[in-house]
């Protein structure tokens, strides 16, 4: 049975740097209205790097809506036009100083589908190992080097938790094992 | 180096069902001063069930942000003051029909830390396999049985692309393999 969600009207009530907040009144399939209001992003792209030693290579940035510095894969915005695959290696160039071409896709995935439309491309790549990390890389982003065992070991402690860092560790995780 | 934004101001423009928007001016490291937009939420809960032959059950459902159909873990809001364990009981039993008791902490995700602060309380559980699933429960949702094998190829095909569903789902034949 279909179950798309008729648009009756909708509206953009803010329209920010990063988002736009959107409002809607919808028709369901049994024909009652609802409300929606979701948030539009642009899109966004992280890789997962990691050497012939099985480092990865994270940034821990500090997150003002949780108030907290957090451990991510490289990642960023897709500028308007930009092909992900572009976004993903400008921002891993930027933030970690790797110069990559061969990317492997890990999908897009949906953030938070409930309230958002960004669309998170990831990638995984492979690269050599590095000695000469700057740990204070700037003002505002740390680089941090770590095997990928003890990332996991860190995700299931509660330490790493982004979204989409979890995500890119747990599934290169599951398929060195399926090989 | 404290990497710390401190807030200087702050105002909540939008407040919503299941969503606020906050305007924030904040002091960089350096002292700069920069803007920060964000939604605020009050957290979801999100439960990967698994009977004894490895099927999960996940739910299909129309997601207005996408204008799609996405296949999702069951999973839901978590009511003001309501413990996140409980929503993940409550959403799998009103989703799924399953009464569970004993969960497994898959730990806090943060969706998208650029611009909201949900947290995201991802558990697990075993369940037994049931054949009785109501393929189209109601009008806004299907249950759907699927082996665990066959939803991580369906990440790798980039069918499922829910982000908590494909941490879950991935974090799952992680810690299998390292058994």
């Amino acid at each position: 049975m279909d179950k798309t969600e008729k648009q009756l009207n909708e509206q953009i009530i803010y329209s920010g740097k990063i988002i736009k907040l959107h409002l809607a009144t919808v028709e369901l399939p049994n024909g009652n209205e609802a409300f929606r209001e979701y948030v539009s992003h642009n899109g966004g792209a992280a890789i997962l790097a990691i050497d012939s030693k099985e480092n990865i290579y994270l940034v821990k940035q500090f997150r003002y809506p949780y108030r907290e510095e957090i451990l991510e894969i490289p990642a960023g915005k897709v500028e308007f036009g930009e092909d992900p695959k572009s976004t993903a290696i400008r921002e891993l160039s930027e933030e970690t100083g790797f110069i990559v071409h061969d990317l492997t896709e890990y999908g897009v995935i949906y953030p938070s589908p409930g309230y958002t439309n960004e669309k998170l491309y990831i990638y995984f790549t492979k690269v050599e190992e590095r000695h000469n990390i700057h740990l204070d890389a700037d003002e505002f982003l740390d680089v941090v080097k770590m095997p990928i065992e003890e990332a996991f070991d860190k995700i299931c402690s509660g330490v790493i938790k982004d979204g989409k860092t979890v995500y890119a560790i747990c599934r290169y995780m599951s398929e060195r094992c399926r090989k």
